[in-house]
This record gives structure tokens, sequence and C-alpha cells, in this order.
């Protein structure tokens, strides 16, 4: 369960004992509940690093709905590994690409949401009974008619370049390491040997296997743990210490 | 489980703990650990907000307990669909108005608290323990005497004037969202046709059924999903941007 | 579980993903994952706080690591009562302090790693698997090596002086109350009659049963939920309001 409701108000909680009530012997997994308020990409990012290490057969239940009310459709989805529920705006597309789609429905039968759907909490009403029947077993096909597909958010994938590859900063974490677009393979595609990593023009940091590849408060580039080339300070914190942001430009290359 | 114990520290933790002992197979979920320290409202408006929810027979334990250690009593409350456990300075009872109580017990029977009751954590030496014994069976009569009322908070219902109804806001959420004391029932008694809300005497907002209601940016008053009226802003931040707190007064009336 | 991952990502949901697909009856307890990033020394004090609470048996997984990805070992300990798993940087010296230890092993066999070891998440790919199989019955023999000893931290025992005590704080919960170095049995060695403890040469604060044995406003200390001296302020904040940090020294003395 992947929302950006935080830990301060009753509503995941509330979602939890709707699904206790539908589905008692299912289990619930906080994936995060801090997604900033409203920040689809966020969202889409944490479950695309984070869905593949869950048990087969999971039901991957994201409501960061920032529309909810609007017209915007919800989702049930199955691939071959995991069933992943929410609405359609992009925080599913992320972790979709990754999985081959075996089924795409919208979810418009009310015989499985709360008995009275408000406006404003379909975390509530809709995606957390639907997440529930689910994982007791009730077959996709149930919840609604098919779609052909589903809203997908754009991935800044690498550019590859003359003189190397470019990427951007997609997450930042909470000990404040940079997540970059430029996945391993990008990164292994430019050979063996050394390489740096351009934050701005005339500033470029190693690459190394470890954090603790470049001395204690200074940066170092790392494919991390997500897959992703992120951009580290050694004991420190990358955003704060080199003003790093959402978007900011990174060019890997050769040194 | 709902407290003011935050998530830093190991308080809630143990008190988990302390049930997986007692009552191996318990599920435990969390409403909030955020309550703001001490809040005692907050706290009884949470519980109120989200217990409905949770399956016949939960038993809701609420710590937000500022008199800890001092002659404040402990209740287990039995009602027709649930249990309660929480300290006697009110924190039950805006859940309760809602419930037919069929038995008031004061927690005194020591052979269901741990074995070394502290002064400062009765979360963990005497709720948890006490709850996780509900959870197994245990009679409520078994915890301790019979009482005849529990502390009891005001409750800050609408009033109903000749233009209209007065309320206040009682809880603002995560999203700045400002739920008010005035329910759904109390909309409806005004009728159909268009409403507003006014915040201050000349700075009226209308009253829709979406978020999306007002355009973005723009304050609305929405009937919400704990069936009270609150104060949006489309995409923003109500609270914030409208400079509402607790206690802040909001009258409805006729366009 | 107890970690310094914060709620924002998907460190510690990714963990508990992992857990369950090794040992899907396994139940997970958080204990906080609010620890300060790095700060060993709460990670340990938090657990040392804590564990004796939670059932025999239980596995232990603590994971404030700065030096993931270095050569500092990863550790299995068994003892008479429970497991332990962390890094060998002290996190578990504390709560080992007051067990019995029966096995040491250094985590080396990579048959119970998830199969793809990052340099920078081992919480991932080593802790959470290894405890998982744990909760499962492998004997802690199959996870490597056996060891002589582990890393300890020192703990700040109260010095017993010629005029009282004196300890430090060690510990600032979410409310603010400092608990010091000082346990119940140092405070007992002063015997009986009136004590008072001194937080700067002449700023005496009596000792008493309950944060309400001082005014409301006003400082007390109190043998605290984990068996040491705190200092509190009742009804407030007293890392705030008396400036106290952790090392802070605090005397204890007759009045």
């Amino acid at each position: 369960m992947t929302t950006d409701f935080g830990a301060r108000d009753w509503f995941v909680g509330t979602m939890k004992g709707v699904v206790a009530r539908i589905a008692p012997k299912t289990r619930v997994i906080d994936l995060t509940h801090e997604v900033a308020a409203g920040d689809i990409r966020a969202g889409a990012f944490a479950l695309a690093a984070s869905f593949g290490f869950f048990p087969k057969g999971t039901v991957h239940v994201v409501v960061v709905d920032p529309g909810v009310g609007s017209d915007r459709k919800a989702l049930a989805v199955q691939t071959t590994n995991h069933y992943f529920v929410g609405p359609d705006n992009g925080v599913l597309s992320f972790a979709l690409r990754q999985e081959r789609i075996t089924a795409i429905r919208s979810l418009e039968n009310e015989a499985y949401f709360l008995p009275a759907v408000s406006h404003t909490f379909h975390g509530r009403d809709i995606f957390a009974p639907v997440a529930a029947h689910l994982s007791q077993g009730v077959p996709v096909r149930k919840f609604g008619p098919k779609l052909k597909d589903l809203v997908r958010l754009d991935w800044p994938g690498p550019r590859v370049g003359r003189k190397g590859i470019e990427g951007e900063v997609v997450y930042i974490d909470h000990f404040g390491n940079c997540v970059t677009s430029i996945d391993a393979a990008a990164v292994q595609s430019l050979g063996t040997g050394p390489l740096e990593a351009f934050l701005r023009p005339r500033n470029p940091c190693p690459v190394g296997p470890l954090y603790q590849s470049a001395r204690p408060g200074k940066a170092v580039a790392v494919v991390g743990s997500s897959g992703f080339l992120e951009i580290a300070v050694n004991g420190g914190n990358a955003a704060r210490q080199l003003g790093l942001r959402i978007g900011s430009v990174v060019k890997l290359g050769r040194r």
C-alpha cells in the first residue's frame, strides 16, 4: 500500500480497517505513505523501485490521486506476476513498463466498492475494497470493463549522445541521495574504465562501486539499490550539499 | 491502535511486542501515532471518523494520555459492535456518541497488566496487555469494577440559527483540509439549492460535491469522507491559504 | 525491525516484501525507522529499551548502518531468549549487555542473501533475508563462521562519586523527555529520602515518582519506563525548555 496520505490522519488506518473487514487474513504491507502530496511521479518511482521484491501475486494498491472525484478512471491491472490497483493518472506506469500486462480493467462494478462512495476518499471506498477482493481471489474481469491502455508518464530515460549519457534526477531519498534516470545498463554501455558524472559543466564526481569510494564528505556516483545511478555524498546529504533537485541534469562520460 | 507517541521512539513498537506476547495471532492496525502530543480532541476525532470501518469485534486502543500516572481512570468499554480501551479523559467519547454502550469497566485487575507497571508508560504496561487479553476473548467484566459513565468532551455541534448554521473547525488534515463540526444531516436540513460557507463575514465560498467544484487554487466546502463539511482548496492547502485554525468559526447559509 | 531509513522512501516496505517472499507467515513489527541517519547509539538505545518486551524467539533486525558496503562485518547473534541481526558496528551492543549470548556468526553464506547483493542496501539484500530465514527455523550456524565477539559501544554508565552519582543524557524522546544513563539501581543505591537532580551546578530539580510530581511547566526527574532516570517537564518539553542535549551531564544527590 502506497499513498500520499501521510501518517498524521486516520486515512491509511481506515483503509486497512476496510481490508480487514473484507479479507481478514490478508496481510497489508506499507510501502510508504509519505509521497509528497499529489506527486504522481514520486509515487510511480517508489512503486517501480520496489514491487519486484514482493511475492508473486501481491496486490499493489497505490493512491496518489490529486484528481479524486473527477472523471479520471480507476484501474485494476493484472500482469504475469502481480496485481496493481490505483487511479489512472500514470502512478502505476513506471512499474508496468517492467511487466507483461495481461489485463486492464476500469473499476466500475459497485458491488466491490463500499456501499457509500464519497467524492473525496476513494482510497477507502474503492481502492481498498477492490484490493481486498482481489486478494481473496476475485478475478480481475469482475471489477469492470476492459481498457486498451492506461495513462503513462514520460520516463526521462537516459539520452545517449556523442560525449556520453545524459539523464536527470528523478528521486531524492531520505538520506539526500539523488537517484537519476541513468540505469545500470546505460552505465555499462560506456564500457569498462573510469567514468565521471558531471553535475555542472566543470564539476565532475567519480563513479564508484560504494558510497565509500569517495572520501568522507565528498560526492560519488554509484549504481544504487534501485538499479539507477545515484549521486551521493559519503556520510553526507548530496541534495543539500550539491544543490540538486528533481530534474537536475546529470551527464556521464569517460574520465 | 491510536496514540500521540510519534514514530521516532520505541513506544508503539514495544506496545506491539507486548500484544504479540499475549496474543500472538492478533493483528494490530495502526490508525495514527501522530496525534499532536496531548491533544485529546484530535485523538477523539480521529477515532470517531474511522472506527466504524473496522470489523465487528475490533478492540480500539487509544493512548492520548497527558495525565498518565495521575488518578485519572483507565477504561474498557464494550458496545454492540466494538471494544474501546484507553484513559478516561474523553478521548473515547466522540466515537462512543455513535455507539450503544453495553459495559464500562475501570481497569483495576492487575492480573491483566504487565507484572511491573511504570508510572509513565501505561500504553505498554496496562492498555496494550488489556487490549491483547480482550482480543483473546477475556470478557470485559474481568478487568475491573463497573463505571456508570465516562468523561465526555463537549462536541461543538452545529448551532442552527435564523440565517443558517454555525460550526467550527474541529480537525485539520495532512492536506490542509479543515473539517468542521457541521455534519451532513445539518447541511441537508437547509434543503436543496445552492449554499455558501462563510469563513469570515464577507468571504463566502461555494458548497459543492467535489474538491474540483472550485477552480484550481480556489476554496470550496465539501461534505467530506468523515461525514462532515470540510473547507478545502482545489489542489491547495486550505488551512494555510485561508488562515483557518482549530476553532475557526464557519457559517453555512443559502446563497 | 529498526532502521534509520525513515518513512518517506520504499526502503522499509521493500525489506518487508523480501521477508514476505521467504517467510510468508512471519509477522514484522516496526520498532522505529526514525532513528536519526547514522546514529548508531540512538538505535542501540531504542533496541535495548524494548527488546525484552517481545516474545521469546523474536528476531530483532536493526539496520543503522552508515558503513554499508565497507568491510564492517554483518552479524547474527543468538541469546537465551532472542535473535539479533545487524551490522557489527555496536548497534546491537546495548541490548546484548543484558543477554546471555550463545552464538555470534558472521553473515557470509550467500545462499541466504538475495541473489544480487547491492553495495548500498544490505537491509534489503542481506539483513531482511537472513532474518526471514532465521524466523523460519534455519539454525544460526548456517549463516557463516563463528566470531568471538562483536563491536561494543561504550555505555556511559553512572559514575558514583563522593557527593552522588553522575550520568549523562543518552536519549531524547518525542515528548522531549531526556533519558539519562543513571539506572534505577543506581538511584536506589542512594537510599530512601528526598533526592535532587542537578542539570547545572545551581539548578536542581526534584526526583519524584510521576511527571505530575512537579507543578505544570516545572522540571522533575523520574525513573521512566525504560528503567533509567529521565528529566521531564510536567506537560512540557524538557529538552527544549531546559536546553538539554545528548551528552548533557546530570548529577544526582541527596537534597
